[in-house]
């Protein structure tokens, strides 16, 4: 995404990484989870940002990691604060995914949502596992994608009882405003999502929506809220 | 489920489906849709009503139905209305399903959201299709489980511009009114149906989530609104 290569909003999302978030406490969990043993293990990560995933994964004992960013600035701070003799950074965009090299595990996360083609994505990431290799990724949940300004609605003592949201049947492009710029993403509903992995040759096995835990609420109250509609999908599938 | 037994409420359903509906227009093509040729095959039709689709498969050309339903009523009226020779019609509950016999496809209209251990009644399935055998099955969507409450919005001209709801990410029964009569049903997650598919054997091949078409919409216009939060959920499914 485009938006990432911007300075202004590169420093508002890298301020808001720094303070445990939802990615931190909700969504790096929940797709951690479905993470197998990385040892010996050669890794793709498509938009690894600044490369605290890839550095995880290399420490962790994977053989290789070759880590894909669209954005040149990221890929710039993820070489100066995360760099391992077994991590290859490259400028890359997902969708111009090429390299002779296969993978055992191809790691997304809060990428593919801003992917206009998510058939053709599946097709190039499946052509470059080795069979039996696996997907993980994340995304910003459908009821999310479909409607940005979709909300949690209160009672009258200010209690979250609810979600309002539109649109969930129209996918597509949708636009909407995240640190005062304009960002892209696209809506997919969650059969499209499904099906999309089956016809690419993919055998889905995890699905997870994951709701915070009680400490995960004690550092944001807010994520109370999940109940009623949770902000991100994970899923783990296999060729 | 017990309702279908009760006079009162059967007769309501029963004019329900007298006239073109939710189900006719938007679930069944849905459903059949999925469905291949069923000349020459064995086929489970579970929760089979008044056995409109089971039926429908007979005419079709396939060898043997074995269609069941919890609700006597809806057997005898079953027995009355749509008998066949390669028919036959068991009042047996889903949960109980217990039959020498091994299926090559299994059908199932709206029934799953009755059920409360899907795991289980996915296990027994599979335990009754052939190698290669297909589920294919509809049930309210996950977003009608989480809150019979829920309901689509207007804007100040009367135009349905979203849905609103509650409590999706908690799983488990729900008790609402049907008819006059209390139902109960149990909400699962998207992710929890689709994990428990793959869990107990299934590959999912496809899934949809209905939208009306325009000669649908003509018939009974309120159907435009499943543009914002769909009412059904299809999925195809092989061991």
């Amino acid at each position: 995404m485009d938006a990432y290569n911007d300075e202004h909003f590169l420093s508002s999302y890298l301020r808001l990484r720094e303070n445990p978030n939802y990615n931190d406490l909700l969504e790096t969990p929940a797709a951690l989870s479905l993470l197998p043993d990385v040892k010996g293990r050669n890794i793709l990560d498509i938009g690894c940002g600044f490369g605290a995933s890839s550095a995880y994964f290399a420490d962790a004992g994977a053989t290789s990691v070759l880590a894909i960013d669209a954005s040149e600035r990221m890929i710039s701070k993820a070489i100066s604060d995360n760099s391992r003799e077994n991590i290859e950074y490259e400028v890359m965009r997902a969708e111009d995914l090429h390299t002779d090299r296969k993978f055992d595990i191809v790691w997304s996360s809060l990428v593919f949502h801003y992917i206009e083609d998510f058939g053709s994505l599946l097709k190039t990431i499946h052509d470059h596992l080795v069979p039996g290799g696996i997907l993980i990724f994340s995304q910003e949940h459908p009821l999310t994608t479909s409607d940005y300004s979709g909300h949690y609605t209160e009672d009258n003592d200010g209690n979250w009882n609810g979600y309002r949201f539109s649109s969930y049947g129209r996918e597509g492009e949708r636009r909407s405003l995240w640190f005062d710029t304009e960002v892209v993403t696209y809506h997919r509903t969650f059969s499209t999502i499904i099906t999309s992995l089956h016809d690419n040759g993919f055998v889905v096995e995890k699905v997870l929506e994951p709701l915070p835990s009680e400490p995960a609420i004690s550092i944001i109250p807010r994520m109370k809220r999940e109940i009623h509609k949770p902000s991100f999908l994970v899923i783990k599938a296999r060729i």
